[in-house]
């Protein structure tokens, strides 16, 4: 496990990597720093064949308010009024949430506290999420001047329409229970088994065949974007490739054979 | 406040101009007349800087029965059949739903009695839609003989597929708390309380920043029909350019020193 | 009523045709002799003018545990390891979910038992279903190597993000009245009210003017897939055709008349 110190603290859990926001006193607010810090942590988890499934949690009271606004406001005062400073951010923000959905492992959300703004937007980018029976949700940035305009992509793309505006045009916090019922978490738990609960759907998810998985998520988002024609298409071809994979040849061997299957490696 | 005489009666209270539908004795139904009448006063709204949110909703016992069929029938006598009307009625209704959408600030609809065909599709066309717990909701139209299809463009983007698929197929009424189940609207409240709550949420509304809302609202839709790695770039774009407005620098200052924000004109 | 001994059962109630998958040995699993026996029995069902909605169950206590895991099995030996005769089973499999979401009259799943993998995808692919309260839902190919591709592309354009993700990475049973929820059926009832249920909801369909549904289901999944914009532009030229057809016509003018209406032929 990383030091303390570290912004970012990792941990493997078996085959579950446990990734930490731990600026606890900053409420986790991601600075450029700390979207830094993930964004390498995610990619190393991607190429190490140990990691099978990433959990991604919060340490302290919040899960993640989103970005750091005082690391964004000193840049008022750059030449050009820190139009490329938030370039730089708005696009290393976006890149981080792109690289939870195509990072061919899945990654589950331990929500504790509150996950607002970018925060809210980690949680919706993550393929699954579980939740404390006290998180709360908002993308508040109406309030602030500052729409939730990239969150909403996120967001949008989890929750019906009429339910996603209302988060955006109100900023009011939306309890788990309610989030649950919205589809933005699968599950709600007592605050203590948050990231148990996390790290056991992790681990549950670490036992089946890893290429099987990958193949399976990657697919997921590419065909969404598709017309029905199509994703049948490519879905249909990515079926036939995994069917003459060795995983799917010792996994329906062992089926039929009603014993436990040996996944190869 | 114009004249009770009128299809259309405006009405504003404080920031939000509240439209009610004022042809009760015909279920309010979508007369060229008052669609007409109707875009003309969501164009005046879009453009009056007074105007922070507008309430849409329905004098008399029923929100809106959609189409005005007796119009629509006294038309087959036309050497065409009908068929440039028909034109010009889809075009014009189909517009109207549109200019909802792109309104620069948001609608709510206030749901009292029945809302069907494209009654129905005017609320799933709002932005929000608060309805009162005896309000109901279908579209009807495959009982007559007329496909419910252009309310299906609004509904299948609020509901999910086989819900959706229900209404149409069946044309049942669907009551308020499933409505609400189902993302067609957002709140159920007391009848008499409908057109206070949804102005209530409208004043809550027009109290944010009106260049973010504008902002807000346009990006939603825009990027809902983009591929994610699109939808993320262009909404990187216009945080980028949402940080830079005023309304930002001035919200974000107030929040990191604890003040009420002074919203800039 | 065709043969017991037949994989596929076909039994006209009235205008509703129930295809019922008859292999309850093989838990309804989709060979390709079922399949192909399904498409046939699909593409006889469009064309005859007497049937106007498709049921389809399952015999015995499964609905259909997806593809004949055997028959793909004995197809390791061919000399292409199995490569030919999978893209066909791919492509057999996919065109036959097209096929019912592309019949030109509404296809009811009626649930009993499970309804596995491409069983599953049956269930999601069909425009309405009503299930058992013991009936149960899953994509379980994650757990034999052979990811729910196919599978996902149905399931995914019925749920939200986050549930199809979580049937598919963790391939758990998910219950009837949670798959009601979830938006994968329509309608929960005793077992045995199961086929009648979806045979009425089938008579209900089926008793509303032909071409009429036709023309609203086709418009439906044709619009679902354009932007906004297109969407309306086209959905308003199918409302033109509909309104210049005789059911029109007919169904507006009884409905003013207060009469019932006279479909034409």
């Amino acid at each position: 496990m990383t030091s303390e110190d570290d912004i970012l603290l990792s941990d493997d859990q078996g085959a579950v990597r446990i990734l930490t926001l731990n600026r606890p006193k900053a409420r986790n607010c991601l600075s450029m720093e700390l979207m830094t810090a993930l964004s390498g942590a995610l990619a190393r988890a991607a190429t190490d064949d140990a990691v099978r499934a990433v959990v991604l949690a919060g340490a302290g009271p919040a899960f993640s308010s989103g970005h750091d606004l005082k690391e964004l406001t000193a840049r008022r005062n750059d030449p050009d009024r820190g139009r490329a400073f938030y370039d730089e951010t708005m696009r290393t923000c976006s890149d981080l949430m792109l690289s939870i959905v195509r990072l061919p492992k899945p990654v589950i959300a331990a929500v504790t506290g509150i996950a607002t703004a970018a925060g809210c937007q980690l949680v919706a980018s993550c393929d699954l999420a579980v939740a404390a029976t006290d998180a709360r949700f908002a993308t508040p940035g109406v309030n602030i001047g500052l729409f939730c305009s990239t969150p909403m992509v996120a967001l949008s793309r989890n929750l019906s329409r009429k339910a996603a505006m209302e988060m955006l045009l109100l900023g009011d916090m939306v309890g788990a229970e309610d989030a649950c019922r919205l589809g933005l978490v699968n599950r709600v738990v007592a605050p203590d088994r948050v990231v148990n609960g996390a790290t056991e759907l992790g681990r549950k998810i670490a036992s089946k065949p890893a290429r099987t998985l990958k193949i399976g998520k990657e697919a997921f988002y590419r065909q969404a974007e598709m017309p029905l024609d199509e994703a049948y298409a490519y879905a249909a071809e990515v079926m036939v490739e995994n069917m003459l994979d060795a995983e799917a040849e010792e996994g329906i061997g062992a089926f039929l054979d009603k014993r436990e299957p040996q996944w190869p490696r």
